[in-house]
């Protein structure tokens, strides 16, 4: 009672000193959490919420994870500041963790570059390309998510994201992403011989398909940003094939391929890197978000020897204060140490597995639920019409406002539960659960989302 | 011997795997550090190093302040991650705490809008004030530096951060700063009547002035970005009334102020902002590094309640994952609470004087040291020839290396000088002490720049 | 003997004054002609060269028309020269002539404003799009050409135009033209159902496909750039509902139609306007070239009343010294009086569908010859190899160079043939004759293409 | 009277079917012309207006040259047309005659390059410049003018003429014009020793003063685009070694000079281009209105040869449909002959020296006439208050309006008088006379010039 008046005084100062410029406004009604464990977060009345999104890929690790949370406390011991200007060991164990986790991936060498937040690694990645190649027009993908800097909104595909800012010099040319449940063509994978490739393709076939000057063989775009799995697009999978065709035509038109492993690197597709999938090798690879599990923004790039070595790359080419902040940079080395545990990535595997059988179950029962796939623990779930395809955002928004609201019961217990909503209709459920989530948590994620699915579809139900 | 021995080898991970693109390298060897402690870094010899930078000012409360320490602490045990888009309590009061003081520090009300980093709460700023005015073009200063991300490189003076990257859409104009000491009209402060005001209100006495549309009233400039005291320009103090007759201008003509305060906030300059020393107002305040003191990368803006109310600023103009992550809330609500202590502004104003009157004291007896001023714990020293004005890049470089390269003595302990050089020719000492910096060290201080001015410049001495 | 000595020697003071950046040097050896008359241009030893092009199809009427050469020689002797700040009959009365034409043509009321140059004209719709959305993006055609200067190479699909130059910052989104003899998407007109226009209509099916603010409604793109007929593109037809179908898609989404009908106006497809032939209105109309049948660079457009009137596109908005001279104002009002002529349109279209028929019999004979069609007297010819499919430069290259040697006999007297080259793989003949081409001239024409695809095709004939 | 009411009829078609976007109706009713001959227009009711400004300068040798019409004539029965991808005589000989002129002014040897329109053929040098610098950037001149097209209005300093267009993305930097009646830096001339000049040189003295990279000695901007003497900014005259030392310091940086000479060339300012009169060699010149005495938009552009020999600017590297069109380059190719005379260059200094005079004799009498100044036959009178310097728009506007009401009395007849308005303050008369004005005619000009000062400035007389 008491806390519930407090709650509402938090929420009166929220209303009159905070920006609603972020995304907290999104929901009608935002919530306070206050504690967080685990798969769960609490509410002020101590409500768990079982969380199937962990901060879009933030927390791979789970809440409070003691290893990496010990590593920081640590670190508050001894050196919690540094400036950039100077090393620290931490800085330089994580540079060569991921270098040579990339040589393991990817069997190529090369150098890190740090930086906080995922935009700021995604401009240094840009910035990193227009100088190895003098242009500054890259190909994206429709769906594509890299940020919301000027620069990176110029390559992630939402005009909303750039309509009320005025003038952007660069935008990207967009590709149609291999969404195949819903494809852009038209077409059927099986049938389709990777259609969407071909036309791609043949933007090069002459001059006046507008993107190539045949005259000198140079391509006017330098670069494609891609996503390997794409998050806010709705974790859609690509098909096997589809990098590999698509590096092809990139690497004869000497175009690079930049990986946003943002929220798909570091085990979340049950492979290091969501790449690594698709039997291809990256030219640049920016990550951040999971790597310090969301303990510190430290997000930064990899890129191969030829792009980065000093003489390309050189001192002063780019910097930010915190770029390499030892509260990063200890809980970055961390994960990766943790990562390198073989015993995890057959955990992810097996759960990610278990967690879509799961989702199969239910989609049996429910009309409405469209395509259901998942790739390690990133995990999809279309929620559609009764025709199983037309997308049904209403329905969406239902269970995830329903489920933020909670009273949603396991034995005998009150609980909320957090989704998150993404994809090109906003009608898909994107989830990244823990590492760590335990079946018992997954027998209560079927069963709330069940409870759910019946409280707004009565009599939708597919005959058994 | 065995440390060293893991020094070496950690040098050698770091030329493998470190992209040298960050600033680590512009010393000619980079430097490890191992602990830190109040006023000192040291090294893995346990050689102590004092810090009169501290990381450019982001550690203003001494490295490993204990409150802050134990804020950050406490929240891994019970909420140290959060997705941005649910709210918890220390990012809400440290909203309202930020929001207040600008009411007691400025009179006007507004909100705060977080994100991570310098540059990316830059980049808000450019959106807030593009979307409001649906303009792209800025005025900023010669000697400005707003960070690194395409959009903050635009409005930093310095063209070497946009050579090797292509095109930039949106080059600022870039107002000469008001350095007195090296006028840039030639004049000389007393006399000059603020003739460099005259020259900026002179931009729009006609349309052929290339700013404004005479027949509509209308600006092609949308706002103006500051530093209130030039940070990387080299820590230059304003004449008292340039402000104010600038912004008269500004309003005149409907042009923002934007105040950067990344460096010179959080009580920098003796109050609370910078600004404060110059009786404006700004109309969007960007702010960050020690917020935290340098424990977390946020950082944010605030903006007037007309600029970034919900109607003006709505849910998801702009996102980042860790905009308001709760590792870096927390550690900037303590930060808030430590500065409200009225003894410590009046300990910053004294040690600040004391300071300088130590460098006073050295200038009299070098004639190399040129000009040496400072506001609060802001404080600049410019190294020149022996005609007191000619700047000296070579002698600075010298002391600053040789600082590094340790080896002072003091009290029988040999110790090491962080110091940091900045200004328009690389001549001028930047020094940002500790807060919390003792009037021992900065007798310690005195002695090693003594020292050192005293090694490099033999035969140079004043007569007394 | 001693004219060829001074054709030497211009040729040799050409190769050391003339800048060879325009396209005389696209020859690999540039011919100087030295009179003209109706459809043949002459070279120094009076050799006539049979024209099918008539200057990109700049002298519709002929060369040395007399009714529009004696206008111009009147002006000449009463108003050749007047400021464009003043009016003059001339002017006047052709923006009538025009405008009351548009009314003809589509039923709608609008404005003529006039410039010099296509480029320029383009420029100015630029602008006028630019003012009334407040929007710079434009879609425009792959395969589509809109001049040389910077705004116009940015909707001119060529990267060969822009690549040499730097940044273009409103770089067009380019989509693929209706192309049905090589469909973009691999489909055949009959059975495709329109497939292009339903992937043009596909980008707005969610703001993830890049273009549109769902939110909001808005269009990232302000216009759509076409050509009716492809000019450079090869005089390529699109199929009849295209445009219509098109047009719906762009007004549901307030983005208008830009009609660059600089090489199809003025009945060069025996109608008005190209646009004419498929049913919709342009909301902006640019026009040149032939306007003054080669006699003076006269150009503009034509925009509906909203978008032209004098509150909308006030005094001033744009301006050139020499945008309504009155020799091209006189001779554009000529022009226009030359082309009310009933018997003209039809003499066009009934002299068009000959000239087709006379390709198509050349069709039968060279299995090299694949697409012939034609849109009055816009006529294509695709040169190919046997199998009447695949694009033959080489071959199109020779008999264009070798029709350009001259030596071609008609009854017994020595002649050139004057083609061009354009489309997509350089490989179509793009034929633009005089509207008074005689029935005698096209049997010339026959017998001269059968000399050459017979000099360079032995064997390849098909059977009868 | 019948006359009349054609006039009134057309005056109402104007306003129907003309856009207002040009200049005609900067007047606030617009003139009909209906003839011209010499120094002299005719309105419909055979009035003669006495034209001090022949077309902006743009008719040189007078209306209805004799020489200049005749071959234009000439030209229509030989060769009107010819498509620009051939060759003719008079195009070859008068991109010779420029270039051998070049040679004579300025002992560099170049080429020429042509195309239609003074903004296109600005386009063309952005694009040269572009190419060869691989930069976008340029310095001009506050007051200067270069054209309308978005390119060029990039570098132009009015705002007004970017305002409604949205987003410019390589405005230039514009550098105040040495303008000393009214100094930009309040200084006198003969005391300043050319402070605008150090000015400039300040740019790039450190590399916080945002123009050079200093580490790379390089510069931001590629080129500095001038007049020599400002046209639409008043007809302004630099100080006698400003070029020469503007051009030092351009050369030090490697940035080049380009000389607009649109106005100014062809002996406008009794040398053959106005730069002559400064002791500096261009690296561009760009040239046009003058060129055919009116006739044809015919411009172009010089450059030296490392700039544009075939392998810097190769074929195809600009094109427009009219660049070397017969009926301009014949034109250009006679006004070339006529300059030739040098009995011509020593009237236009006579008839100036004179003309200038006249002006003076008024200034004795009026004290509103400000500066009188003049170079050739570019004369300029500042109209202002009594004080002799505060500018007076007003009466300005006065005179022009009343010279073009007509009504001015000379030997018993009426006349008109055509002036031009320009300056910074829209209270210059730029005035350029016919090369071939007659003594008489200038005493015209002077009691028709008294008449109207006198109208509107009772008793403001100086005292004698």
């Amino acid at each position: 009672m008491a806390k519930t008046k407090g709650i509402e005084k938090l929420l009166g100062e929220e209303a009159r000193y905070c920006s609603y410029g972020d995304t907290a406004h999104y929901l009608e009604k935002p919530i306070i959490f206050s504690e967080c464990d685990g798969s769960f977060l609490y509410d002020h009345d101590g409500m768990p919420y079982l969380d199937l999104q962990m901060w879009y890929s933030a927390v791979n690790l789970g809440y409070k994870n003691k290893r990496v949370n010990k590593v920081v406390r640590d670190q508050l011991d001894h050196l919690p500041q540094i400036a950039s200007q100077y090393l620290h060991r931490e800085k330089i164990e994580l540079c060569a963790s991921i270098s040579k986790q990339m040589q393991k991936s990817f069997q190529t060498k090369g150098r890190v570059h740090f930086n906080v937040g995922g935009s700021q690694a995604i401009e240094d990645s840009i910035k990193l390309i227009r100088k190895v190649t003098g242009k500054t027009q890259f190909f994206a993908f429709q769906g594509g998510y890299h940020g919301r800097t000027i620069g990176a909104s110029e390559i992630t595909s939402s005009y909303r994201y750039r309509r009320p800012y005025g003038h952007f010099s660069n935008r990207a040319q967009f590709i149609p992403y291999p969404y195949c449940f819903r494809c852009h063509y038209g077409n059927f994978f099986g049938s389709c011989k990777y259609y969407c490739v071909s036309q791609f393709e043949k933007l090069f076939e002459t001059e006046y398909n507008s993107v190539l000057d045949t005259k000198t063989g140079e391509c006017e775009f330098a670069a494609f940003y891609i996503e390997p799995i794409q998050g806010t697009g709705g974790y859609i999978i690509p098909p096997p094939d589809y990098f590999k065709k698509i590096k092809k035509i990139l690497d004869h038109y000497k175009i690079y391929l930049v990986d946003d492993e943002m929220q798909m690197g570091f085990y979340r597709t049950g492979k290091f890197w969501g790449l690594e999938h698709f039997g291809v090798k990256p030219d640049v690879l920016v990550f951040g978000k999971s790597l310090t599990n969301g303990l510190n923004p430290l997000s930064g790039l990899w890129a191969k020897e030829e792009l980065i070595r000093p003489s390309a790359f050189p001192p002063g080419s780019t910097h930010s204060t915190f770029s390499s902040n030892p509260m990063g940079t200890t809980a970055g080395l961390e994960v990766m140490k943790v990562l390198q545990d073989k015993t995890l990535e057959a955990r992810i595997n097996s759960s990610g597995k278990k967690f879509v059988n799961m989702l199969k179950k239910l989609q049996r029962k429910y009309k409405e639920i469209g395509d259901v796939t998942g790739i390690g623990l990133a995990i999809r779930l279309e929620v559609c019409e009764k025709d199983g395809i037309t997308p049904n955002r209403r329905l969406t928004d239902r269970i995830f406002q329903a489920g933020l609201e909670g009273g949603l019961e396991y034995k005998g217990k009150k609980y909320g539960l957090v989704l998150d909503v993404g994809g090109y209709f906003k009608n898909a459920f994107t989830l990244a659960p823990s590492f760590y989530i335990t079946d018992e948590e997954i027998g209560m994620a079927y069963k709330f989302l069940d409870e759910l699915f019946s409280r707004f579809t009565t009599s939708n139900r597919r005959q058994p």
